[in-house]
């Protein structure tokens, strides 16, 4: 492994135990069923973010552990919720059943339903000024809405043959890029970087938001089950409009590979401090899980 | 109409225009099935509690009214999802179709998902002090989530014949008691209140909401379905366990009225300012709808 993919391994064992302790402890339907759908390995890309950008300065621990636990909750209510029978209906997740099959649909809906609000307690948890954690969960309760990610789902069901480039890529920023964007910004906030600053990151965030969707795509055809821990290829059993359906393999990848470069692009005013933001938008395209 | 009717009128209009305003407008299939799902009558009791506890004091219309709507979008967003086939599966609220049969079933759940963060906006959004504002937002998240809310739909679904009283009273404490605390407590602590003030009006939103519930589940047998909005006896009809089957419908009458009278026995300290909150549990327990 290379040291930044130790890095990398570091905040995921920070996040996961961090998880471990925010989590309610076993003992009823619900926490279990809470428990499983989020202590399940997972890339912990959006923590990862949160870490990587609140580094930038000078940030408290207990700060970074309780943000980068609350969008990592959002992100697998969200997961659960995909997956039902009404919507993607997938059986595999983490290479895990996934929650409905594991539990029944009620459950599943219920236990989303509770990681929701259980995200936005850890950041009034958190020990910074008041002014902070408002403008973070106003920033929070926006991504995850109706212009945001639900809003993202809504279109990705609705997705049919005559889609273009360009509402594919709204559908994938609403969904995926504005939880990957407000990750990064709450790490901005919580180590008080200048507005300037912060709006670097949102830009940088969309462009590897966006490379992060394609790549999803690629190893969804490429990657065997075994690596990814999704059914290769569920995308195309289900006739999902995906980049590679619409554009073709190739200009995928080349897409994805453009999209990282312009998001280390964005960075240059950072200097070497963003050092690791330009490795992580490398591996985001680089990636085959 | 009593004076008091009418003053519960003019708190539901007032909410009824506020939801208006801060629902997304229609263009969309989630924000039309959000605006669907709310502006829909509703007795709005939340809200009402909300203006009835902030004005116990002095306290801005601005932050009435945006505490108002969130709750009330908490308890929709709870009821879409209650309504869901693999939950209650009902047809008809509040006199319409439920969500998931006027549009469909991951619409439905996505439009529950959608209204629970804007909820949390519009706290962010109250023209307050920022740790008042947090204090709301941690309260009402904490009521929301696997030890309020959702914790008692998880109860409620689980609930077979050997239940006791005490365990259907832990249900309903969770499932609807938790919110109609909090709604309380928010108008108290919107207009400053003492924190003994606020602990009694949560003691009596304590009482109110368990009166509340058992109210309901008379409703459903005695109120036919062209009153209550809901479809009469469909609790029986899904063999649900409510206090009329456990306890007999006479008894749950005289338990809601002890309730009641047990409410405003915890609000004499306050005098004759909460004389509305007095009225309130009277109303609680007698209304056919």
């Amino acid at each position: 492994m290379t040291d930044f993919e130790n890095l990398l391994k570091d905040y995921r064992d920070q996040v996961n135990k961090a998880l471990q302790e925010v989590l309610p402890s076993e003992g009823s339907l619900i926490t279990e069923a809470m428990r499983y759908s989020v202590l399940n390995g997972g890339k912990r890309l959006r923590p990862i973010l949160v870490y990587l950008s609140s580094n930038l300065s000078q940030c408290e621990q207990q700060a970074k552990d309780l943000s980068a636990c609350a969008v990592e909750l959002i992100h697998c209510y969200s997961l659960i919720h995909d997956d039902l029978p009404s919507m993607d209906n997938d059986d595999l997740r983490r290479g895990n059943p996934t929650c409905h099959l594991k539990f029944d649909e009620a459950t599943a809906i219920l236990a989303g339903d509770a990681l929701q609000p259980l995200a936005f307690e850890l950041i009034c948890r958190i020990d910074i000024k008041e002014k902070t954690k408002t403008l973070i969960l106003s920033k929070l309760a926006s991504a995850s809405g109706f212009s945001g990610m639900v809003g993202g789902q809504v279109k990705d069901i609705q997705m049919n043959d005559e889609v273009t480039v360009e509402e594919l890529d709204l559908m994938h920023f609403q969904k995926t890029g504005r939880l990957i964007q407000t990750s990064l910004e709450i790490g901005g906030l919580l180590s008080n970087l200048e507005e300037e600053n912060i709006n670097l990151l949102n830009l940088y965030g969309e462009k590897i938001g966006l490379a992060f969707q394609i790549q999803d795509d690629i190893i969804d055809i490429e990657s065997p089950t075994s690596v990814s821990g999704k059914n290769q290829g569920s995308d195309l059993n289900q006739n999902k409009i995906t980049y590679p359906t619409l554009v073709g393999i190739e200009e995928s990848k080349s897409k994805a590979n453009k999209l990282a470069e312009e998001a280390k692009e964005i960075l240059v005013p950072l200097s070497e401090k963003a050092d690791n933001l330009r490795l992580l938008a490398d591996y985001v395209v680089n990636r085959n899980y």
